[in-house]
């Protein structure tokens, strides 16, 4: 029942108009050019997806897009993001009845407590969705917690969890993840979520990447996938060298951390590539300007992609 | 203005039926009792109160019966805590519509970010609300920010911050920063959170504390303050080291940490002396049971508090 | 036994000549003004004492100088602060052959490991050098470990451990050793190693303090100790209050941070007030120059006390 | 010059007698089994190499056995390991002395400092031997320290550093790393530490790798490097996934940690598989005994390893 959510699932970002409202037409133009790309499922609502800065009504506003954009060609996960048990709960039920494919939910965070607060977690937010397929996202960055592959493995067993999206950049453990999981039948899916060590994900067995880089540039994702399905590593590689030279995008801004760098260079090269119409980002974060998106500029030109809008264009897109 | 938050101010411990439930009865025992006691104020929905538990209905329940419980009696401060500015907000429009006397918010978290972010969320958030006197909340423990002194000081110069609720655990830099607010006029009023170092932080120049353990016993924390404002130390101490012996109930549990232990033990006492009716906690945390509860009630007779319930009776009080 | 080590007992600061050697004559001016001052101990080669930075040939250098020049004064407390189990007994032999009244040694450090190496560590110290009170130095920050109060005290009642010096930060923890320790009948002995907080760890109980800061200025930890000891509190705050703005000593100083702040900006007092001839400080760290050490000057004038070189003469005093 | 550097150099496990001296036997037989294996280089005195347990007097002793051993038949690199410059100077002095072909080195530790302490620390071991390759170590977990990959290029392109070995576990830094790297002309040989995903770092363009593993089973590693020069990917990924399922002796000890689990399941399995004599450990960790020494031997007989000792002689190897 969960193969289907193997494969490439970008983490879906969310353009903005200027002044910071959903900009849906962006929107169509950047889902629809993924799927064209071949993408196995698409992911809303997760950390790049800014679901920690929009309200519950925009967390349902972004929802309702994707569903009704998407229109079933792929599965959609939905990330339902917050802080404890109940709250979580409330997100979940709302993306089961907006048509959610699966949902996804980290451990616990802002209270303090310890992995048996973490198991119920999970298990409550399982009995309360029970026919939705449950993914742990493990992003300790975030969250503070590192999820135990034994507790992963566990919760796959005894039905609770049909996979992992693992954004933990702990790869020993992931490599061990896999080797747990396949001992015990293989019960989760378990998507890598980084961007620039995907091959080392697919050649350790992941069943699937979660690239925000997706959203900039799905194809060389979906090429490196099939390669990896075909044992054609040398193809692999030569993605992988290719997408991690784009993702110098992330790395060149400067003056600006986290979120700011890293979303705010995505939302700044799809609106240099003509995918979203403004690279602004949701309070308090500022978007890129001046020296940061010619510096994104450079780094798309520098892999041969072309651009669509110069640079002082994107800069003036935003107040 | 911001002079009525001097003193005393708990943050108020959510009592829960069996169910999981609101305990209205419960909730006017204990907010009739600490007003009674002579606090300074209340603070709900604070960490100990829940906050991160708690949906938002919930929250406004919550809200809604301390408003009408303390009836104006002493000024109520809430907790608008959430990930990030928008969603911050939204519960401060609310919290200032049901009739907060102040807000108090942390810093961003879940998504990563710099100070620029965290100076500007606070900007925002009081923008939305300018006539709402705003806290900073420090909690790096659950937020993973610790909140600088310059930036503190100069946001309570700019009027953007009526104050700081102070639980960073590090005396060092509250002791600074009691000095540059002194410096700069004294545009902040300084809390701190602290339970068992409360004597050394009026030491050093607080103007108040926000210590849970006055859901349990809060008399003393009153003492202490009184004693703090007439300058007599010895009596501080006398009272500090009472509190702090009474304290030792979150260090007695076995088996759980954090939250569950620390306000599970709070719970668990004020069920012993029949304050609340159960010791109940929110998922996915669970209440202290048998041996636990037994040494929570060991803790109080030790300091010569009396119990009003047995053991055995508040470890049945919940499934 | 342990009783001689109540009271002020300062870490002590290192004077560099221009080349990097020990400064016999600054140590001789430095050592015997503390003395002066009525501290009742010293602790040479603490963290603060520039014992990383010192080659073996230093350290026993070093040992070798506070020794001749203390003569038996007051006892005087050896840092042995290493790696692991058997270079710290190296060290420690060491120390007793140099006739150390005392030694002080932390958790290990670089390897990872559990508690039960930390216990077996701290036993083993004690076996090679049995009749030489043994101080655990409890200091996270640099060895990343943070000791558990009953492990302390278990190794307390063992006979292990003569004391604690608590760098933690951690005053609630620190509360609750004291309490623990006089349950158990005061086996250990509690310094605190803060220098802003020391009146609330006083408050709380703590038999001494080990303040850096007591290397610029003694006089002012010696009137605080002996008010605290008379429960005159009042003084305690003022005296703490007056340190607390020497202090800042430390807080001015930009562009550099650690060690190099901490340190260099006592030093950079002491060589401002006549007491080192250089504020050279060891490799790869380098000294305050100009803006900083005028920063440092008038945090010094500032709290009145009175230069006998100007800042220029300072920052010339080292390439 | 550094070209010799590339390829499989194994961090040398250090064998101890039960007395926990030096065996030099068992030292013997383990260098000549790797070297024989057709490693590349040996890395002595690495954290696996007890570097941090042994005194200056062993440290030399290790080193004289390793270069007497070895005898020029692959180079040699030793760990200078201390806490800052001049004690990792000195111990650099005596590496050169012995004969080493590069010293490693890890940023400071213990003191607190910044990027421009780190920065002058290398340059001044570099100067005190500057015709000896210098590796940077970088090993956070150690030394809480995330060395940043445009300094480490930055000292390569000015000669400081011969290269890196990379045991931060964040593979995301280090694709960025090589890529620097490459575009500065590639100054540093960079290698990484880790045992199980060592795939995703030769695809990710690693020049070698330094696995504690090889010492239990250095021909997978040498057959895995030898099929990433070729691009034999399938190879690599088989070599790969059959050296991750013996890794699994480092994860099934229970009841103890770090150095004690990883460094004592090494140890184990080589006496297991009839290398060392005993699996004992430095003080103050304890060797494994028991169910632990079991469950190594399991793991090794489950990937097809044959024993030449069975479990209960292993445990009774040590007292």
């Amino acid at each position: 029942m969960t193969e289907k959510f193997h494969g490439v699932i970008p983490p879906v970002v969310t353009p903005l108009t200027a002044n910071g409202e959903v900009d849906v037409v962006s929107f169509e133009r950047s889902l629809n050019r993924m799927i064209d790309a071949g993408v196995d499922g698409l992911f809303t609502l997760g950390s790049s997806g800014e679901v920690a800065f929009s309200t519950d009504k925009r967390r349902r506003e972004i929802i309702e897009n994707v569903m009704r954009i998407v229109d079933g060609r792929v599965p959609v996960l939905v990330g339902c993001i917050d802080t404890e048990t109940n709250r979580v709960i409330e997100h979940a039920k709302e993306a089961k009845e907006l048509g959610a494919s699966a949902i996804v939910a980290t451990a616990p965070f802002y209270a303090l407590g310890g992995m048996a607060e973490v198991e119920r977690h999970f298990r409550l937010i399982h009995e309360a969705v029970p026919d939705l397929p449950l993914f742990a996202y493990d992003i300790p960055v975030c969250v503070h917690t590192k999820l135990p592959g034994n507790l992963l493995v566990k919760l796959g067993k005894d039905g609770v969890l049909a996979g992992v999206k693992d954004s933990s950049n702990d790869d020993v453990s992931f490599r061990f993840l896999v080797d747990d999981n396949n001992k015990a039948g293989h019960p989760l899916t378990l998507l890598t979520g980084q961007e620039v060590v995907v091959d080392g994900a697919y050649m350790a067995g992941a069943d699937g990447s979660v690239p925000g880089l997706a959203n900039v540039e799905a194809t060389g994702y979906v090429r490196m996938w099939k390669a990896a399905q075909a044992g054609d590593w040398a193809t692999v590689k030569k993605e992988q060298d290719w997408l991690a030279a784009l993702m110098r995008i992330v790395t060149v801004p400067s003056g600006v951390a986290g979120f700011g760098a890293g979303v705010g260079a995505f939302k700044t090269a799809m609106a240099l590539l003509g995918v979203f119409d403004t690279n602004q980002m949701p309070d308090p974060v500022c978007p890129l300007k001046g020296e940061n998106v010619e510096a994104v500029a450079g780094v798309l030109k520098e892999v041969g992609l072309t651009l669509a809008k110069n640079p002082q264009e994107v800069s003036n897109s935003t107040k």
